[in-house]
Protein backbone atom coordinates (compact mmCIF):
# COMPACT_ATOMS: atom_id res chain seq x y z
CA UNK A 1 0.00 0.00 0.00
CA UNK A 2 1.67 3.28 -1.28
CA UNK A 3 0.68 6.70 -1.40
CA UNK A 4 -1.33 8.26 -4.32
CA UNK A 5 1.24 11.66 -4.52
CA UNK A 6 4.85 12.03 -4.21
CA UNK A 7 6.43 14.59 -2.16
CA UNK A 8 7.33 16.76 -5.16
CA UNK A 9 3.81 16.03 -6.60
CA UNK A 10 2.17 17.52 -3.37
CA UNK A 11 4.39 20.60 -3.11
CA UNK A 12 3.68 21.69 -6.68
CA UNK A 13 0.20 20.82 -5.83
CA UNK A 14 0.22 23.10 -3.10
CA UNK A 15 2.07 25.77 -4.95
CA UNK A 16 -1.50 26.19 -7.23
CA UNK A 17 -3.52 25.88 -4.46
CA UNK A 18 -2.26 28.04 -1.95
CA UNK A 19 0.20 30.44 -3.57
CA UNK A 20 -0.14 33.37 -1.14
CA UNK A 21 1.77 30.78 1.50
CA UNK A 22 5.16 32.00 -0.82
CA UNK A 23 4.64 35.84 -0.90
CA UNK A 24 7.72 37.23 0.70
CA UNK A 25 10.01 33.83 0.52
CA UNK A 26 8.88 30.70 0.21
CA UNK A 27 9.01 28.82 3.64
CA UNK A 28 6.95 26.06 3.71
CA UNK A 29 7.85 22.54 2.28
CA UNK A 30 6.79 19.30 2.60
CA UNK A 31 9.59 16.63 3.97
CA UNK A 32 7.98 13.51 3.60
CA UNK A 33 4.19 11.34 3.18
CA UNK A 34 3.72 8.00 4.70
CA UNK A 35 0.75 5.77 5.06
CA UNK A 36 -1.49 8.57 6.40
CA UNK A 37 0.94 10.70 7.66
CA UNK A 38 3.00 13.79 6.64
CA UNK A 39 5.88 15.88 7.35
CA UNK A 40 6.26 19.33 6.49
CA UNK A 41 8.67 22.35 7.65
CA UNK A 42 8.45 26.28 8.11
CA UNK A 43 11.59 28.00 7.47
CA UNK A 44 12.70 30.33 10.04
CA UNK A 45 12.01 33.69 8.29
CA UNK A 46 11.39 36.98 9.30
CA UNK A 47 7.80 37.27 8.25
CA UNK A 48 6.71 34.65 10.48
CA UNK A 49 8.31 36.27 13.75
CA UNK A 50 7.26 38.33 16.37
CA UNK A 51 9.26 40.57 18.47
CA UNK A 52 11.54 38.83 21.09
CA UNK A 53 12.13 35.79 17.79
CA UNK A 54 9.63 33.61 18.64
CA UNK A 55 7.46 32.21 15.32
CA UNK A 56 3.92 33.73 15.20
CA UNK A 57 0.59 31.73 16.30
CA UNK A 58 -0.60 32.33 12.82
CA UNK A 59 2.45 30.77 11.06
CA UNK A 60 2.15 27.52 13.38
CA UNK A 61 -1.75 27.23 12.36
CA UNK A 62 -0.87 27.54 9.02
CA UNK A 63 1.80 25.00 9.35
CA UNK A 64 -0.80 22.25 10.76
CA UNK A 65 -3.32 22.89 8.58
CA UNK A 66 -1.23 21.92 5.49
CA UNK A 67 0.25 19.27 7.11
CA UNK A 68 -2.79 17.85 7.90
CA UNK A 69 -3.78 18.50 4.24
CA UNK A 70 -0.61 17.09 2.71
CA UNK A 71 -1.43 14.03 4.40
CA UNK A 72 -5.44 13.53 3.28
CA UNK A 73 -3.86 14.41 -0.37
CA UNK A 74 -1.30 12.23 -0.21
CA UNK A 75 -3.65 8.96 0.46
CA UNK A 76 -6.61 10.22 -1.68
CA UNK A 77 -4.61 12.05 -4.74
CA UNK A 78 -4.90 15.45 -5.75
CA UNK A 79 -8.50 15.31 -7.75
CA UNK A 80 -10.63 15.78 -4.46
CA UNK A 81 -10.42 19.13 -2.88
CA UNK A 82 -10.58 18.57 0.80
CA UNK A 83 -12.08 21.54 2.67
CA UNK A 84 -11.15 22.50 6.57
CA UNK A 85 -13.74 22.41 8.53
CA UNK A 86 -12.61 22.69 12.07
CA UNK A 87 -9.43 23.39 13.58
CA UNK A 88 -8.26 23.03 17.46
CA UNK A 89 -5.29 23.95 18.55
CA UNK A 90 -3.29 23.51 21.98
CA UNK A 91 -0.49 26.02 22.57
CA UNK A 92 2.32 24.80 24.48
CA UNK A 93 5.63 26.36 24.31
CA UNK A 94 7.13 29.22 22.18
CA UNK A 95 9.32 27.76 19.66
CA UNK A 96 12.56 29.39 19.28
CA UNK A 97 14.54 30.70 16.19
CA UNK A 98 14.82 27.45 14.17
CA UNK A 99 12.25 25.95 11.89
CA UNK A 100 9.37 24.33 12.31
CA UNK A 101 8.16 21.17 12.03
CA UNK A 102 4.93 19.67 11.55
CA UNK A 103 4.21 16.26 11.87
CA UNK A 104 0.88 15.00 10.53
CA UNK A 105 -1.09 12.02 11.54
CA UNK A 106 -4.52 10.71 10.14
CA UNK A 107 -6.80 9.44 12.61
CA UNK A 108 -9.68 8.64 9.98
CA UNK A 109 -9.81 8.56 6.41
CA UNK A 110 -13.57 8.23 5.87
CA UNK A 111 -15.48 8.19 3.10
CA UNK A 112 -17.10 12.24 3.67
CA UNK A 113 -14.58 13.08 6.42
CA UNK A 114 -10.90 12.73 7.65
CA UNK A 115 -9.81 13.85 10.85
CA UNK A 116 -6.06 13.93 12.30
CA UNK A 117 -3.54 15.41 14.61
CA UNK A 118 -0.50 17.35 14.11
CA UNK A 119 2.52 17.76 16.76
CA UNK A 120 4.31 21.05 16.01
CA UNK A 121 7.81 21.24 17.01
CA UNK A 122 11.32 23.51 16.76
CA UNK A 123 12.92 22.13 14.03
CA UNK A 124 16.07 19.54 16.04
CA UNK A 125 14.08 19.89 19.51
CA UNK A 126 12.23 17.02 21.20
CA UNK A 127 9.17 19.07 23.02
CA UNK A 128 6.19 19.70 20.99
CA UNK A 129 5.61 23.86 21.13
CA UNK A 130 1.85 23.28 19.76
CA UNK A 131 -0.62 20.03 19.12
CA UNK A 132 -3.63 20.49 17.05
CA UNK A 133 -6.46 18.16 15.59
CA UNK A 134 -8.25 19.03 11.74
CA UNK A 135 -11.56 17.39 10.21
CA UNK A 136 -12.00 18.12 6.43
CA UNK A 137 -14.34 17.74 4.92
CA UNK A 138 -13.94 15.66 1.41
CA UNK A 139 -16.54 16.03 -1.72
CA UNK A 140 -18.50 13.08 -2.69
CA UNK A 141 -18.02 13.34 -6.53
CA UNK A 142 -14.42 12.32 -6.47
CA UNK B 1 -17.03 51.34 33.63
CA UNK B 2 -14.90 52.00 30.29
CA UNK B 3 -12.47 49.80 28.77
CA UNK B 4 -9.04 50.84 29.77
CA UNK B 5 -7.76 51.15 25.73
CA UNK B 6 -8.96 53.28 23.19
CA UNK B 7 -9.25 51.83 19.99
CA UNK B 8 -5.95 54.10 18.72
CA UNK B 9 -4.09 53.00 21.94
CA UNK B 10 -4.68 49.17 20.90
CA UNK B 11 -3.72 49.81 17.10
CA UNK B 12 -0.73 51.01 18.25
CA UNK B 13 0.16 48.21 20.70
CA UNK B 14 -0.84 45.62 17.99
CA UNK B 15 1.65 47.41 15.79
CA UNK B 16 4.43 47.16 18.40
CA UNK B 17 3.79 43.25 19.12
CA UNK B 18 2.49 41.84 16.10
CA UNK B 19 4.43 44.05 13.31
CA UNK B 20 4.78 40.69 11.23
CA UNK B 21 0.91 40.98 10.25
CA UNK B 22 1.58 44.17 8.23
CA UNK B 23 4.43 42.28 6.09
CA UNK B 24 3.04 43.39 2.50
CA UNK B 25 0.27 46.20 3.90
CA UNK B 26 -1.51 47.00 5.83
CA UNK B 27 -4.75 45.04 6.42
CA UNK B 28 -5.51 44.24 10.07
CA UNK B 29 -7.78 46.97 11.94
CA UNK B 30 -9.18 47.94 15.36
CA UNK B 31 -12.87 49.32 14.52
CA UNK B 32 -14.41 49.38 18.46
CA UNK B 33 -14.12 47.89 21.83
CA UNK B 34 -16.58 47.85 24.66
CA UNK B 35 -17.66 46.12 27.51
CA UNK B 36 -15.89 42.74 27.21
CA UNK B 37 -15.76 43.38 22.89
CA UNK B 38 -13.84 43.48 20.57
CA UNK B 39 -14.43 44.50 16.60
CA UNK B 40 -11.99 43.76 14.12
CA UNK B 41 -12.09 44.00 10.31
CA UNK B 42 -9.08 42.81 7.95
CA UNK B 43 -9.44 44.29 4.82
CA UNK B 44 -9.56 42.34 1.34
CA UNK B 45 -5.96 42.26 -0.07
CA UNK B 46 -3.81 40.41 -2.41
CA UNK B 47 -2.10 38.12 0.43
CA UNK B 48 -4.59 37.39 1.96
CA UNK B 49 -6.23 35.55 -1.32
CA UNK B 50 -6.94 31.58 -2.47
CA UNK B 51 -7.08 31.36 -5.98
CA UNK B 52 -11.14 31.65 -6.56
CA UNK B 53 -10.96 34.97 -4.70
CA UNK B 54 -11.83 33.50 -1.24
CA UNK B 55 -9.87 34.27 1.97
CA UNK B 56 -6.99 31.93 3.49
CA UNK B 57 -7.86 30.17 6.85
CA UNK B 58 -4.85 31.49 8.27
CA UNK B 59 -6.20 34.85 7.70
CA UNK B 60 -9.22 34.55 9.35
CA UNK B 61 -7.46 31.91 12.24
CA UNK B 62 -5.32 35.77 12.89
CA UNK B 63 -7.89 37.80 12.74
CA UNK B 64 -9.99 36.09 15.44
CA UNK B 65 -7.03 35.52 17.83
CA UNK B 66 -6.38 39.41 17.38
CA UNK B 67 -9.54 40.46 17.71
CA UNK B 68 -9.71 38.40 21.30
CA UNK B 69 -6.59 40.03 22.49
CA UNK B 70 -7.71 43.03 21.50
CA UNK B 71 -10.99 42.39 23.62
CA UNK B 72 -8.75 41.25 26.96
CA UNK B 73 -6.14 43.84 26.43
CA UNK B 74 -9.04 46.55 26.08
CA UNK B 75 -10.07 45.37 29.86
CA UNK B 76 -6.58 44.76 31.65
CA UNK B 77 -4.45 47.07 29.81
CA UNK B 78 -1.31 47.12 27.76
CA UNK B 79 1.04 46.08 30.79
CA UNK B 80 -0.22 42.70 30.81
CA UNK B 81 1.09 40.03 27.69
CA UNK B 82 -1.89 37.70 27.75
CA UNK B 83 -1.00 34.51 25.73
CA UNK B 84 -2.91 32.33 23.97
CA UNK B 85 -2.87 28.83 25.00
CA UNK B 86 -5.74 27.16 23.05
CA UNK B 87 -8.19 28.51 19.70
CA UNK B 88 -11.15 26.35 18.05
CA UNK B 89 -12.41 26.96 14.44
CA UNK B 90 -15.58 26.09 12.66
CA UNK B 91 -15.31 27.20 9.45
CA UNK B 92 -18.94 27.32 7.91
CA UNK B 93 -18.47 29.28 4.74
CA UNK B 94 -16.30 30.34 2.06
CA UNK B 95 -15.85 34.45 2.50
CA UNK B 96 -16.17 36.15 -0.20
CA UNK B 97 -14.44 38.81 -2.10
CA UNK B 98 -14.74 41.46 0.95
CA UNK B 99 -13.17 42.76 3.54
CA UNK B 100 -13.64 40.07 7.06
CA UNK B 101 -14.67 41.26 10.39
CA UNK B 102 -13.85 39.62 13.49
CA UNK B 103 -16.37 40.61 16.85
CA UNK B 104 -14.94 39.23 19.69
CA UNK B 105 -16.22 38.70 22.89
CA UNK B 106 -14.94 37.74 26.34
CA UNK B 107 -17.61 34.69 27.99
CA UNK B 108 -14.47 34.80 31.09
CA UNK B 109 -11.99 37.17 32.19
CA UNK B 110 -10.30 36.12 35.75
CA UNK B 111 -7.35 37.12 36.91
CA UNK B 112 -5.55 33.96 35.32
CA UNK B 113 -7.56 32.72 32.59
CA UNK B 114 -9.55 34.72 29.72
CA UNK B 115 -12.12 32.65 27.58
CA UNK B 116 -13.61 34.34 24.31
CA UNK B 117 -15.92 33.61 21.17
CA UNK B 118 -15.44 35.32 18.12
CA UNK B 119 -17.90 35.42 15.30
CA UNK B 120 -16.37 36.27 11.76
CA UNK B 121 -18.26 37.85 9.13
CA UNK B 122 -17.60 39.01 5.59
CA UNK B 123 -18.26 42.82 5.67
CA UNK B 124 -21.81 43.55 5.04
CA UNK B 125 -23.44 39.84 5.21
CA UNK B 126 -24.99 38.38 7.74
CA UNK B 127 -24.25 34.59 7.50
CA UNK B 128 -21.22 33.59 9.72
CA UNK B 129 -17.93 32.68 7.74
CA UNK B 130 -16.45 30.99 10.68
CA UNK B 131 -16.65 31.23 14.46
CA UNK B 132 -13.88 30.61 16.74
CA UNK B 133 -13.17 30.63 20.82
CA UNK B 134 -9.99 30.97 22.52
CA UNK B 135 -8.27 31.01 25.76
CA UNK B 136 -5.78 33.09 26.99
CA UNK B 137 -2.94 32.60 30.14
CA UNK B 138 -3.37 36.48 31.81
CA UNK B 139 0.32 36.61 33.55
CA UNK B 140 0.13 36.21 37.82
CA UNK B 141 2.53 39.69 37.86
CA UNK B 142 0.20 42.44 36.57
CA UNK C 1 -41.48 28.70 8.69
CA UNK C 2 -41.57 26.51 11.37
CA UNK C 3 -39.09 23.48 12.86
CA UNK C 4 -40.57 19.96 12.18
CA UNK C 5 -40.89 19.04 15.53
CA UNK C 6 -42.34 20.12 18.39
CA UNK C 7 -41.17 20.13 21.80
CA UNK C 8 -43.32 17.26 22.87
CA UNK C 9 -41.78 14.82 19.44
CA UNK C 10 -38.51 15.80 20.05
CA UNK C 11 -38.64 14.26 23.89
CA UNK C 12 -40.47 11.17 23.01
CA UNK C 13 -37.98 11.08 20.49
CA UNK C 14 -34.75 11.54 22.70
CA UNK C 15 -36.49 8.99 25.52
CA UNK C 16 -36.07 6.74 22.38
CA UNK C 17 -32.81 7.32 21.16
CA UNK C 18 -30.89 8.30 24.81
CA UNK C 19 -32.85 5.96 27.00
CA UNK C 20 -29.61 5.93 29.35
CA UNK C 21 -29.94 9.63 30.11
CA UNK C 22 -33.14 8.45 32.14
CA UNK C 23 -31.40 5.95 34.52
CA UNK C 24 -31.58 6.69 37.98
CA UNK C 25 -34.31 9.30 37.40
CA UNK C 26 -35.35 11.70 34.33
CA UNK C 27 -33.53 14.48 34.51
CA UNK C 28 -33.18 15.99 31.07
CA UNK C 29 -35.73 17.72 29.72
CA UNK C 30 -36.48 19.97 26.19
CA UNK C 31 -37.92 23.25 26.88
CA UNK C 32 -38.15 24.94 24.10
CA UNK C 33 -37.47 25.06 20.25
CA UNK C 34 -37.42 27.87 17.57
CA UNK C 35 -35.61 28.62 14.19
CA UNK C 36 -32.06 27.11 14.62
CA UNK C 37 -32.14 26.93 18.02
CA UNK C 38 -33.06 24.89 21.26
CA UNK C 39 -33.53 25.43 24.87
CA UNK C 40 -33.18 22.16 26.93
CA UNK C 41 -32.92 21.78 30.85
CA UNK C 42 -31.16 19.61 33.18
CA UNK C 43 -32.58 19.15 36.67
CA UNK C 44 -30.55 19.35 39.87
CA UNK C 45 -30.17 15.83 40.97
CA UNK C 46 -28.00 13.94 42.93
CA UNK C 47 -26.88 11.48 40.27
CA UNK C 48 -24.98 14.42 38.73
CA UNK C 49 -23.42 16.28 41.68
CA UNK C 50 -19.58 16.11 42.67
CA UNK C 51 -19.03 16.54 46.03
CA UNK C 52 -19.44 20.51 46.88
CA UNK C 53 -22.66 20.64 44.94
CA UNK C 54 -21.52 21.61 42.21
CA UNK C 55 -22.83 20.04 38.91
CA UNK C 56 -20.16 17.29 37.20
CA UNK C 57 -18.56 18.20 33.25
CA UNK C 58 -19.95 15.03 31.80
CA UNK C 59 -23.31 16.13 32.80
CA UNK C 60 -23.15 19.41 31.53
CA UNK C 61 -21.64 18.01 28.42
CA UNK C 62 -24.50 15.62 27.93
CA UNK C 63 -26.48 18.28 27.81
CA UNK C 64 -24.80 20.56 25.46
CA UNK C 65 -24.43 17.54 22.80
CA UNK C 66 -28.35 17.20 23.91
CA UNK C 67 -29.14 20.63 23.06
CA UNK C 68 -27.28 20.98 19.59
CA UNK C 69 -28.79 17.71 18.23
CA UNK C 70 -32.39 18.46 19.80
CA UNK C 71 -32.04 21.91 17.67
CA UNK C 72 -30.96 20.00 14.75
CA UNK C 73 -33.49 17.51 14.75
CA UNK C 74 -36.29 20.08 15.22
CA UNK C 75 -35.11 21.42 11.61
CA UNK C 76 -34.44 18.26 9.80
CA UNK C 77 -36.46 15.93 11.64
CA UNK C 78 -36.37 12.42 13.08
CA UNK C 79 -36.12 10.54 10.00
CA UNK C 80 -32.19 11.69 9.84
CA UNK C 81 -29.78 10.21 12.20
CA UNK C 82 -27.32 13.36 13.11
CA UNK C 83 -23.67 11.82 14.65
CA UNK C 84 -21.81 14.05 16.72
CA UNK C 85 -18.57 14.42 14.59
CA UNK C 86 -16.90 16.77 16.93
CA UNK C 87 -17.45 19.22 20.51
CA UNK C 88 -15.21 21.73 21.97
CA UNK C 89 -15.82 22.84 25.66
CA UNK C 90 -14.70 25.85 27.70
CA UNK C 91 -15.43 25.42 31.19
CA UNK C 92 -16.28 29.01 32.76
CA UNK C 93 -17.37 29.23 36.32
CA UNK C 94 -18.66 26.20 38.87
CA UNK C 95 -22.11 25.76 38.79
CA UNK C 96 -24.16 26.25 41.12
CA UNK C 97 -26.85 23.99 43.15
CA UNK C 98 -29.81 24.74 40.68
CA UNK C 99 -31.00 23.12 37.53
CA UNK C 100 -28.41 23.51 34.20
CA UNK C 101 -29.87 25.43 31.18
CA UNK C 102 -28.35 24.51 27.60
CA UNK C 103 -29.06 27.62 24.96
CA UNK C 104 -28.22 25.77 21.40
CA UNK C 105 -27.89 27.57 18.52
CA UNK C 106 -26.88 26.34 15.04
CA UNK C 107 -24.61 28.37 12.76
CA UNK C 108 -24.79 26.13 9.97
CA UNK C 109 -27.21 23.71 8.98
CA UNK C 110 -25.84 22.14 5.59
CA UNK C 111 -26.51 19.17 3.45
CA UNK C 112 -23.99 17.03 5.02
CA UNK C 113 -22.88 18.79 8.25
CA UNK C 114 -24.18 21.05 11.01
CA UNK C 115 -22.24 23.57 13.05
CA UNK C 116 -23.74 24.97 16.12
CA UNK C 117 -22.83 26.46 20.01
CA UNK C 118 -24.27 26.04 23.03
CA UNK C 119 -24.44 28.89 26.08
CA UNK C 120 -24.79 27.02 29.48
CA UNK C 121 -26.12 28.55 32.72
CA UNK C 122 -27.17 28.00 35.85
CA UNK C 123 -31.21 28.20 36.52
CA UNK C 124 -31.87 31.81 37.13
CA UNK C 125 -28.46 32.98 36.70
CA UNK C 126 -26.92 35.56 34.47
CA UNK C 127 -23.06 34.37 33.61
CA UNK C 128 -22.40 31.43 31.56
CA UNK C 129 -20.95 28.43 33.04
CA UNK C 130 -20.06 26.78 30.30
CA UNK C 131 -19.77 27.17 26.16
CA UNK C 132 -19.53 24.68 23.86
CA UNK C 133 -19.29 23.98 20.36
CA UNK C 134 -20.09 20.49 17.86
CA UNK C 135 -20.55 19.64 14.27
CA UNK C 136 -22.94 16.84 13.37
CA UNK C 137 -22.41 14.91 10.24
CA UNK C 138 -26.32 14.23 8.52
CA UNK C 139 -26.31 11.24 6.78
CA UNK C 140 -26.90 11.70 2.59
CA UNK C 141 -30.29 9.29 2.20
CA UNK C 142 -32.42 11.42 4.12
CA UNK D 1 11.82 10.16 38.57
CA UNK D 2 9.03 8.23 39.81
CA UNK D 3 4.70 9.10 39.73
CA UNK D 4 3.46 10.62 43.23
CA UNK D 5 0.51 8.50 43.33
CA UNK D 6 0.22 4.52 42.62
CA UNK D 7 -2.88 3.00 40.79
CA UNK D 8 -4.50 1.72 44.18
CA UNK D 9 -3.93 5.59 45.21
CA UNK D 10 -5.52 7.23 42.53
CA UNK D 11 -8.30 5.18 42.55
CA UNK D 12 -9.02 5.63 46.22
CA UNK D 13 -8.77 10.08 45.63
CA UNK D 14 -10.77 9.69 41.81
CA UNK D 15 -13.35 7.85 44.29
CA UNK D 16 -13.46 10.18 46.97
CA UNK D 17 -14.04 13.14 44.25
CA UNK D 18 -16.20 11.72 41.78
CA UNK D 19 -18.41 9.54 43.72
CA UNK D 20 -21.38 10.07 41.37
CA UNK D 21 -19.26 8.06 38.46
CA UNK D 22 -20.17 4.72 40.52
CA UNK D 23 -23.53 5.13 40.90
CA UNK D 24 -25.29 2.37 39.65
CA UNK D 25 -22.70 0.15 39.02
CA UNK D 26 -18.49 0.74 39.28
CA UNK D 27 -17.41 0.68 35.70
CA UNK D 28 -14.59 3.25 35.73
CA UNK D 29 -10.63 1.95 36.49
CA UNK D 30 -7.11 3.33 36.80
CA UNK D 31 -5.47 0.73 34.77
CA UNK D 32 -1.69 2.08 34.96
CA UNK D 33 0.12 5.18 35.53
CA UNK D 34 3.50 6.22 34.05
CA UNK D 35 5.73 8.94 33.46
CA UNK D 36 3.69 11.67 32.18
CA UNK D 37 0.77 8.56 31.06
CA UNK D 38 -2.55 7.11 32.54
CA UNK D 39 -4.58 4.32 31.07
CA UNK D 40 -8.12 4.24 32.20
CA UNK D 41 -11.25 1.30 31.80
CA UNK D 42 -14.53 1.84 31.39
CA UNK D 43 -16.51 -1.04 31.70
CA UNK D 44 -19.29 -2.38 29.35
CA UNK D 45 -22.07 -1.77 31.39
CA UNK D 46 -25.61 -1.03 30.56
CA UNK D 47 -25.74 2.35 31.96
CA UNK D 48 -23.27 3.48 29.05
CA UNK D 49 -25.64 1.96 26.44
CA UNK D 50 -27.38 3.44 23.43
CA UNK D 51 -29.71 1.53 21.52
CA UNK D 52 -27.43 -0.45 18.86
CA UNK D 53 -25.29 -1.40 21.84
CA UNK D 54 -23.08 1.61 21.02
CA UNK D 55 -21.44 3.10 24.12
CA UNK D 56 -22.66 6.98 24.56
CA UNK D 57 -20.70 10.00 23.91
CA UNK D 58 -20.88 11.30 27.47
CA UNK D 59 -19.06 8.39 28.98
CA UNK D 60 -16.19 8.60 26.45
CA UNK D 61 -16.27 12.29 27.17
CA UNK D 62 -15.62 11.29 31.05
CA UNK D 63 -13.02 8.83 30.38
CA UNK D 64 -11.44 10.57 28.48
CA UNK D 65 -11.43 14.06 31.45
CA UNK D 66 -10.64 11.28 33.85
CA UNK D 67 -7.82 9.74 32.50
CA UNK D 68 -6.14 13.04 31.83
CA UNK D 69 -6.72 14.01 35.19
CA UNK D 70 -5.67 10.81 36.30
CA UNK D 71 -2.10 11.09 34.66
CA UNK D 72 -2.30 14.93 36.30
CA UNK D 73 -2.65 13.83 39.77
CA UNK D 74 -0.24 10.97 38.81
CA UNK D 75 2.34 13.42 38.68
CA UNK D 76 1.55 16.24 41.09
CA UNK D 77 -0.04 14.37 43.74
CA UNK D 78 -3.61 14.55 45.61
CA UNK D 79 -2.98 17.82 47.27
CA UNK D 80 -3.56 19.78 43.87
CA UNK D 81 -6.84 20.30 42.70
CA UNK D 82 -6.42 20.83 39.04
CA UNK D 83 -9.61 22.01 37.07
CA UNK D 84 -10.75 21.20 33.51
CA UNK D 85 -10.65 24.36 31.79
CA UNK D 86 -11.53 23.22 27.92
CA UNK D 87 -12.09 19.83 26.19
CA UNK D 88 -11.98 18.66 22.81
CA UNK D 89 -13.44 15.89 21.28
CA UNK D 90 -13.14 14.15 18.03
CA UNK D 91 -15.46 11.18 17.34
CA UNK D 92 -14.21 8.72 14.78
CA UNK D 93 -15.91 5.75 14.79
CA UNK D 94 -18.50 3.94 17.10
CA UNK D 95 -17.40 2.06 19.71
CA UNK D 96 -18.71 -1.92 19.57
CA UNK D 97 -19.68 -3.93 22.53
CA UNK D 98 -16.81 -3.84 24.95
CA UNK D 99 -14.95 -2.32 27.58
CA UNK D 100 -13.56 1.40 26.77
CA UNK D 101 -9.56 2.03 26.98
CA UNK D 102 -8.52 5.50 27.14
CA UNK D 103 -4.37 6.41 27.28
CA UNK D 104 -3.74 10.17 28.08
CA UNK D 105 -0.40 11.81 27.52
CA UNK D 106 0.30 15.14 28.79
CA UNK D 107 1.88 17.51 26.44
CA UNK D 108 2.99 19.89 29.06
CA UNK D 109 2.64 20.04 32.78
CA UNK D 110 3.45 23.72 33.58
CA UNK D 111 3.33 25.33 37.03
CA UNK D 112 -0.42 27.10 36.29
CA UNK D 113 -1.07 24.91 33.39
CA UNK D 114 -1.75 21.08 32.26
CA UNK D 115 -2.64 20.11 28.52
CA UNK D 116 -3.23 16.64 27.31
CA UNK D 117 -4.43 14.03 24.99
CA UNK D 118 -6.26 10.88 25.23
CA UNK D 119 -6.75 8.47 22.43
CA UNK D 120 -9.66 6.18 23.25
CA UNK D 121 -10.15 2.20 21.62
CA UNK D 122 -12.61 -0.75 22.25
CA UNK D 123 -10.46 -3.17 24.31
CA UNK D 124 -9.11 -5.38 21.87
CA UNK D 125 -9.15 -2.89 19.15
CA UNK D 126 -6.38 -1.47 17.56
CA UNK D 127 -8.74 1.47 15.84
CA UNK D 128 -8.47 4.55 17.68
CA UNK D 129 -12.82 5.15 18.16
CA UNK D 130 -12.27 8.90 19.88
CA UNK D 131 -9.84 11.26 20.55
CA UNK D 132 -9.34 14.29 23.00
CA UNK D 133 -7.55 17.16 23.85
CA UNK D 134 -7.72 18.98 27.33
CA UNK D 135 -6.59 21.93 29.37
CA UNK D 136 -6.60 21.93 33.07
CA UNK D 137 -5.97 25.04 35.68
CA UNK D 138 -3.53 23.74 37.96
CA UNK D 139 -4.01 25.96 41.36
CA UNK D 140 -1.12 28.38 42.57
CA UNK D 141 -1.13 26.96 46.50
CA UNK D 142 0.21 23.54 46.33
Amino acid sequence: MTTRMTVSELEAYLDEVFPQLHIGGRTYFVEEVGLMTARMRCDYHEKHLRPGGTISGPTMMALADLALYAAILAQIGPVALAVTTSLNFNFLRKPGKAALIGEARLLKLGKRLAVGEVALFSQGEREMVAHATGTYSIPAER
